[in-house]
């Protein structure tokens, strides 16, 4: 449930009437977007995410939004809340018809708090594989940009609610990420997790894993990783901004007890 | 320019606040558009152009909208007009944060006509090879989805007028389309068009081409092709629905005088 929305600072009247007809984030889905968390009334790595979204901007040509405009905004949309979610989209704003993005655009702003979902942090997650591939194009890979329709054709596999995430491969059969989550598997005291060369979102949890993993003395490496690495791992978790680190238990037939480097890696976290 | 629109079947009081928050055509991309041309006061294969968004609604799960409605909204942004782009813009609708497709959605209609471009018909096209990639996923390939990010990347390439269109490679070297239109090659009398079997739009205008060259008794085949098939062809040319078949003069260092076969297929059109 939407909560509270700024579009180019202003209130709209009518969430039904609220986005410019022409604007390419819905011509197009030219531009990009953020979900954060907000909890105990902050929202959660807020620098990171702000900065993922200016890399984003630079690697699309679109003109990043004035930084401490959005800070204000999420600021205002989120005032008086303890615990939301909160979503940033940016698309390059209104133009004429035609793919072409020259001229002066000013980019669209949409800052809106949403109802957080309830997370049960500690249960392991029910995963799936899923069907539907990635796509390869390094030009889109990394930025959470707003074409993504192949993650909406994931989340349409399964209905079966005792399933919480499905795992991705791209069209040559790498592993990915999650629909919506980085994963992560740890392969005798080793974290891993797939190096996003080619596709994918660099999450900003996944960096934040990352990090917490280099204070602990753990060691990890980004590389090319395939299903079997999976099927081999000690451990296996996802991550994202919203929902954090969530241990995995099962991925179909086979199952997993082992989640020590996940429980480590959230206590640093929470830190 | 807009001349006018219809968003599910009403005319917004103002385009700058005429689309729905949450709508995932904004959020995700989720959804897919036509654009068609308006001639004589009549939609150039209006009927074919249906037939495509029907069957990618089909393929992306949305329930399609009534084609009836759709006949009398696009009869309706028409009215009195003799020459006008028409586009037709149907999301999965309106829905909650999330990518998942779950739910009773009703698609989002957007109706709208624009004035057409200046167009030289017998011009013959300067193009470039662009550096942009289309990444492969045959879940996705042949229809014309809101996922367009690529294409505008592209088109971001060159700023240089004089160059009318970019031909584009899929991320294994193979042709695939220009920016905005299907391409085909003459070889030997033989007409050729890529199969887009991994990536791009099976256009409308595309499919006239191959029926207008089995009633001309012109061989043709939809197979993968590669730039140096470009370079050793006798004839190339492009099409799009707006622009109809346009005879390609250069590409790069590369000219072409030849154009018969795009003519002889044009004059078929015509007819």
């Amino acid at each position: 449930m939407t909560l509270s929305v700024l579009v180019n600072g202003k209130r709209p009247q009518d969430l039904g009437h609220a986005l410019p007809l022409n604007d390419r984030g819905f011509q197009y889905g030219d531009g990009l977007f953020e979900t954060a968390r907000l909890e105990h009334g902050v929202v959660r790595f807020l620098d990171a995410h702000l900065e993922r979204l200016r890399t984003g901007c630079v690697r699309l040509g679109i003109v990043p939004p004035d930084e401490a405009t959005l800070r204000a905004e999420i600021a205002s949309v989120t005032e008086n809340l303890r615990s939301a979610v909160v979503k940033v989209i940016v698309s390059r704003g209104v133009g004429a018809r035609g793919y072409r993005p020259s001229g002066d655009f000013v980019a669209t702003r949409v800052v809106a708090s949403y109802v957080a979902p309830e997370i049960e942090p500690d249960r392991a997650l029910q995963v799936r594989w899923c069907e539907t591939r990635l796509g390869r194009n390094e030009r889109l890979a990394g930025i959470k940009h707003l074409n993504r329709l192949e993650q909406v054709l994931a989340q349409a596999e399964w209905s079966d609610r005792s399933i919480d995430e499905g795992l991705m491969l791209d069209t040559e059969g790498e592993l990915v990420c999650a629909t919506s989550a980085n994963v992560f598997i740890v392969r005798e005291g080793t974290l891993l997790t797939p190096d996003l060369r080619y596709c994918g979102v660099r999450g900003v949890m996944r960096a934040q894993v990352l990090l917490a993993a280099k204070k602990l003395g753990i060691a990890s490496r980004e590389e090319p990783l395939w299903p079997h690495d999976v099927d081999v791992a000690d451990e296996v978790f996802l991550t994202n901004a919203v929902r954090g680190i969530r241990a995995v238990g099962a991925i179909g037939e086979k199952a997993w007890t082992r989640r020590a480097v996940a429980d480590a890696l959230k206590a640093e976290l929470r830190a």
